[in-house]
């Protein structure tokens, strides 16, 4: 199966795997596809160590990373990380950082062991400048996506000069119109029922949209592809790939606590909520007591992006790291999609990957059978 | 094409029309799917001349009946109709009565010019039991369709012993599930970026899930189908036809005022919420003033169902027939899907059909070229 965003990068097939877990991207790309290494939040060390073992795996194979570089925000006028810090800092009120603390007490998630490890700036410019730079010093790291907003234009040149591919997320047509507009090489188009930061209109309407406006920039459709059959649907709708993130999240290789992995298994699909709770913007993920008390009349409300995610990071790691201690479960950032609902076996990338495409030609088989059928 | 549901009918391709005009009706089973009338808030004389008038177009094809008979609402117990509007009107506060008329003062929608006309009681079991009878004695009408949970079980079977079929919409698992343990003969299964009353899971998540539910009880794809591409990945994902509610809505042959025509062209997919401002259950339609107003927290909460739509049956049928005087668009009804964002032509039904089926044989072939490219 070859688009022309796939010959391209000269994959086998046109599955696209984010994650935050450098095993995941090894092994997709091993299987035919290419992983996406989600970076967000790393520091460049962290990159580097990532990227070090992931090179030193993924044999002759190549991957993208994914970092976020916000178009405006507050506090962007700041020159420094440390004059940035500051500002937020005096951003947050007190409130704020009394509730968050008070949820995670509550349920009892421990504190975080070391005091000195930073709050990392996710959403900086200067954070994702740094991230781009390191990962564009290795070679075969084909591609940079932008999970935020389009990428300003330097580093869209920086990008294409190093030889490599640029795309970007987008959840509505006018962000996808953007970004072909800057210049990009493809758009992650992804409907409201994909985990993480997505807008209103689903992937159903809103991918066959993306495809005549952008055309013939290569769309990735995103948002609800778990299984062949949902792939054959993205394919049929005129994308040159799929983008699918959670269907990794309980992939064996994935890494992540047992206790997180069971949220996931036994959610079902209506048990996902779209929440400014964690990151400031409208992500979807898991809904439990955190997202339900950042929405009731007499708690704080979230604050705007980066405050809410600054405020939340310790949050973050902390229900990460002790996820199966106490009442974690009930409070933990669980970003997934609508698709969580057929998420219930662990399986390695490699079976899901086969999974995926046979059904995909099972499917399409059928498909087939069925309208020339008289 | 031919599914096991469109042999049954003996239908050329698994188009189904909702609709509640009886032009678009005749027109789209002539042209080889089949209309599916939709008669809540009719009354049985309304009813009985819309389907004379069907019988004598329709020639030698068939056609459906689309009612709503809710499992249990407030005042189910009553058992006559007069008793049942004795305690609707005993249940809206005045309150409620005097903003939904301030909305329709202030748009300048005139007074309806018939007080004697009744209100309709849609959502009663004495309403939709008289719409069924009425129905079954048309033999070209093949099909019952429940828009609103399990039909109870005499009219299951009162359907079935006149040889017809009956199936029912669902927007959750749990329904579809009950509607086959019920004897339903299909389940039109309605993601949430459907017009009208809908769930929270996507059509892209629910309807894979639906079909693996209550196999092999035929899925019907509703939600986010106005173009072939959308038909094919429906059919990819393994249903047995499609159901298309927002597409004829204006199509030439549509019943609608050219002003709300205008609001169904003027709008973008992201233009639609979910509401339950009309009816007291979450449906989705335009978002205007009307929508607006009643999520407002100094005004009044929509009323559970009846009520709601007892209240704004006079809204509804104002907003129709003055579709274009005044302010009317600011606050009309104009229930539709998130496709409304693809729906910028008036066309015939034929030319709907006709486009819609060109257009899926072309992304059937687009999808094999891709599937068997090296």
């Amino acid at each position: 199966m070859q688009t022309e965003l796939s010959k391209k990068l000269g994959i086998e097939v046109p599955v696209f795997a984010f994650t935050h877990c450098r095993d995941v991207v090894v092994e997709v790309s091993k299987a035919g596809g290419i992983g996406v290494l989600g970076a967000v939040g790393f520091s460049v060390e962290q990159l580097r160590e990532e990227l070090d073992w992931i090179d030193a795996h993924i044999g002759d194979h190549i991957y993208g990373v994914d970092t976020a570089i916000p178009q405006k925000y507050e506090g962007m006028d700041k020159s420094t990380p440390e004059e940035l810090v500051a500002m937020i800092e005096a951003a947050i009120p007190q409130r704020h950082r009394d509730f968050a603390e008070k949820l995670l007490r509550d349920a009892g998630v421990p504190e975080w062991p070391d005091e000195k490890d930073p709050v990392s700036l996710s959403f900086s410019v200067q954070q994702a400048q740094a991230l781009v730079d390191e990962a564009l010093t290795r070679p075969k790291c084909a591609m940079i996506v932008n999970a935020l907003g389009t990428p300003p234009p330097e580093i869209v040149q920086q990008v294409h000069d190093a030889g490599r591919l640029i795309g970007a997320l987008a959840g509505r047509l006018k962000h996808g119109i953007a970004h072909k507009e800057a210049g990009l090489d493809f758009v992650v188009c992804q409907g409201s029922e994909g985990g993480g930061h997505a807008g209103e209109v689903t992937s159903m309407v809103l991918w066959p949209q993306m495809v005549d406006a952008i055309a013939p920039l290569p769309v990735l459709a995103a948002g609800g592809i778990g299984n062949g059959r949902q792939m054959l649907a993205a394919m049929s709708m005129g994308a040159q790939g799929v983008w699918m993130g959670s269907r990794w999240l309980i992939a064996t290789e994935a890494q992540a606590e047992p206790a997180q992995r069971e949220s996931y298994k036994a959610a079902n699909s209506e048990d996902t909520v779209r929440s400014r709770s964690f990151t400031g913007k409208t992500a979807r993920m898991l809904k439990n007591e955190w997202t339900e008390a950042w929405e009731r009349e007499d708690t704080p409300d979230a604050l705007p992006m980066p405050l809410q995610g600054y405020l939340t990071f310790d949050a973050v790691r902390r229900t990460h790291r002790y996820a199966g201690v106490g009442d974690c479960q009930k409070i933990a950032f669980n970003p997934v999609g609508q698709v969580v609902g057929q998420m219930n076996t662990e399986q390695s990338c490699r079976d899901i990957m086969f999974q995926l495409l046979s059904e995909y030609a099972e499917a399409l088989e059928q498909v087939n059978t069925v309208t020339t059928q008289e």
